[in-house]
């Protein structure tokens, strides 16, 4: 007989590679517990991000742990509100440690390279930013190595300035939001790790037993952000 | 029998790709139909542009909707004024979604790239912006990889900030200009967009009968433009 | 029996490609014909520059007009005044244009990309700018791709920059001058433009006619340059 | 029969390569002496850093001497205290040699290329430096060369100038620090270099000896760092 | 019979192309005649250049006239003098066009690039301009392209911007020089321009029988020249 | 037999080439004689430097006249006293040709380019300039194109202006302290050159006899140098 586990199972291997066995101390399981309900939390209690399915601290592939995150159906075009909210459930799972463990590790190497390019797109492609409508070329999309080296940067450094600044300032944004909305539900966050840390993986019914029911229609401690426009605030 | 749809169908099929079926929720497809009515809308008010030939919500190819200008007659030498015509019509779309949904999302990328595009090459090809006549190299006719490489960039740092700030200048006055068209013609919006929701396609007749003859002479509302010079108002 | 004419056509067939048979509205004729007049014109009454040999807006392979200058005998050596009188031609077409019609197209782009370039020559190569008798590595001539590119660009940012602002300023003065012998020339323009309307061709004779001989020792009405030293005045 | 130390000889010659025999006068050896002791000694009394295995003056393979440092278990996350620690660590043999000697030598070269790397990687990866959480691309991870040249640099020079000036200012601290420690500690310094000089190998127990047990608990002198963050003092 | 004519008129052919028939005109003819006879009397009247084997305005290979100099004696050293005099020599021709016929041509192009990579060879690689003794890599020796990509340019912007001004101001000193000697010399410059354009070729014989005795110890007319060192004017 | 003469011999000639026969003419072998003296008798008169084994002025493969110095024993690590002595000798002979000939040539081009070699080396490598500790990547190390490529510059424009200042302040400084060398021992200075115009080659006993033993333990005037740091002046 299949079960539906044996479904999600097949699926995790094949996505995330086998779970690995690596003998990991109490303090380096907590740092990855920590970090894993991290995103989960800031997911769960930002209405405009993706519904969170499962967590999990069981090592598979490269990743020591793991927060899927399922969209509820297809999506064509991503709002603002969408992206601002997924750099804040990236940045969710180092905030933990850094509130919770007064630490702050390499493990979120990953993270951080990912929120920097999601703000990167955003202020260079899709006129969210400070160089309003001006869209740059992609260096990703262009095949042949020739045509690539010419196209390679063909703005000036004041606009490569202005880039620069306007992706530390949302992520700074992003930062302070998630620094308070954990720090406002530090209890639910302790309550996550130690879940975690006892069943080592949770689904989304485990966390709606933990968190209540998700507010999806509720708002988000709104932040000001000078280089995103004010509606921005609404959706959070 | 072969009708005139059959052929419009098939040119449809070459230019745009198969109508592909795709689960759009209502907000998406409100999203989308308001994108193409803000394009259609734009074009139908800017006298200098081109007439629009059908606007649809289909999804075409990699397109969620389409809509389509065909020029009246060949035409040799394009005048600023068309230009700037067609970069309105470019920034319609986005723009209605913020002003009707207030909302902007990743849906216009290709809209910006395009103007952005265009704007540049008003500037350092057409003696169009504050570089007067100087005209760059372009990159984009170098077939030669070791040609291109030294052409690269032959222009100053200074040079480059200055093409930025006109194209973003030029960008911004486009968007303010189309931002007045579209909200003082609100109603006529959300009325092309009922009729495209329900039927998912329009052509210049039925256009024609929601929104009145086209009057290609009258003057749009011109906005001061410092970077351009001021025939630019008298045409839009 | 072969005519004179017989050879000008075979000629023309292997310069510029057969004549090719366009549909162009009268609006679009009116430009091309402004554009031809303009460069036929000021090159008629700039003493340094290359004789006219004819003028014609039957469209040839990419060309939708051609104005010929034949230069008298073969030259050696180009001197400043010739230099500069070249580029007052290049820059007629699109001034005529302008003061004629109100309106600036992307017709001129060529005439722009040859005047931008021959003014880098002058600054950078033939000691005729503010960068005195240094002369810059040519990018053009150099066979080897591993030479071009350590060759690249081996002056400074400020260097770059006076190379810019001298190409900008050399083409504005040689602008203002063309534009002030056209306007102080506009009936002459005028005539010039019905006839080709009417014929689609003339030659030096026909434009002889229409404008009185050539005066190739009257002075061109001179204009101050400050980036050019002052014996330039003397001969436009 | 096979000892213990025969598998740590194997081990050395794998990972260091055959011990070699050259002449090295009698400054030469003390210069060697005091570095790596200067390493030794910093790693023993920064309770942060990984515990010393073994410190040798024979040289092996490129290698004058080696410090040899084992971590107690595997880690998967690195703190920001473990990272400063290793930094202060690959610092204390050029500064042992500057303090005791009075003299600075080529020998660090390798130390100080590491300890940039590390800098580098914490301000431009890991959140750890005034760029905030924005994480540059790597160019260590790209594989393809055309993908490599276009990513090579897309940041602007105002944030390379930043960059520049964290690892300066972070070595800077971690030097002073290790300054103060290894000279508030010159009589241990010498005793482990006088047995060193004799005994040419010493193993953690002999080290122990010399220097009493390593208290992982207490506090390292701590160092005001404007860059990094207040959590650094704590852990050193 | 072989005479001694017969030898250099093959090494010509050799060196410089055979002699070609073009259609010069008078105006022409004139230019070369001043151009050629600008470099002899420079390097005439300049002690510290080689001397001047012949002098011809008969065209050879690329070239419309042609300044023979043949140093007396194999050469190891070039002294900065001797570098300073080949440099005014090179100026020579485009400044007695100048001078005599009021008039710049493009025919100084080669002489321009010349005396600018000398120029640049004194002050990056020979230390006597204001970089001090700091020697730039050289881009011309190092025969691999992946080596000299990364040499290419290891030296800030403001070194650059230095190297630059070192270029106009050694250039502009030296013209200034030249300027100076030619117009004090005018009648002899004129003399040899008559001969020249009667005889077409003149030889350091006739050279000598038209302006008297080399004196090559006398001294030139000195500028002050604030790049280089106070040791020039002595030599010049 | 053979004799020691024979091994020298065959030494110099593989390492120096087969000596060449050229002819020089007296003011040429005087400057080599000054050059090489100049190098030798700085090496003699500082401690630090290497011992001098050979000077000569017979011409090997490229080399005019050769200083060979052979060090007195195996070194594995580089004090910065000694580097500097290095670069003092290097730069001793121009300056020996300056102060003796009033005169500088490009013969010290290699002296010039491996003197900012080693000084760039100081700063960018090992921690002996204004960059402090930071050691920036190699660019001679890197065996593959594309890793170098992306290696190239990941530095800062304002640390690029940094090691030029550096680099020109440590050359000056060394070029003052060279000259306040030389110019207080003219009188051996000259001596040296005297018997090597005679012999053509002098070995480490006759430039002993010359200039009596060498004092290695002597100070040498020390200068003030703001890059480098005070322990320079007491090696020197």
């Amino acid at each position: 007989m299949v079960a539906m586990q044996d479904f999600e199972d097949a699926i995790d291997r094949v996505l995330l590679g086998a779970a690995r066995t690596i003998l990991m101390n109490d303090h380096d399981r907590q740092i990855v517990a920590y970090h894993e309900s991290g995103h989960a939390l800031v997911a769960w209690l930002t209405p405009a991000s993706d519904p969170v399915h499962k967590v999990t601290i069981i090592p598979r592939g490269q990743a020591l742990g793991v927060t899927e995150q399922v969209p509820g159906e297809d999506q064509y075009n991503y709002s603002r509100d969408y992206l601002l909210a997924r750099i804040s459930v990236m940045l969710g799972g180092r905030t933990a440690e850094e509130i919770a463990l007064n630490e702050i590790t390499t493990g979120a190497e990953n993270d951080l390279v990912q929120a920097t390019r999601l703000a990167r797109r955003m202020i260079t492609r899709w006129g969210m930013g400070s160089l309003g409508l001006m869209a740059l070329a992609s260096d990703e999309q262009q095949p042949f190595l020739g045509y690539e080296l010419t196209q390679g940067r063909d703005y000036s450094e004041a606009t490569a300035a202005k880039i620069d600044q306007d992706i530390q300032q949302l992520l700074e944004n992003r930062q302070e939001f998630v620094r308070q909305l954990l720090s406002s539900n530090r209890d639910r966050l302790d309550q996550v790790v130690q879940v975690l840390l006892k069943e080592e993986t949770i689904d989304e019914k485990v966390l709606e037993k933990i968190l209540g029911p998700r507010q999806l229609d509720g708002e988000s401690s709104p932040l000001t952000n000078e280089v995103i426009s004010p509606e921005i605030a609404a959706a959070d």
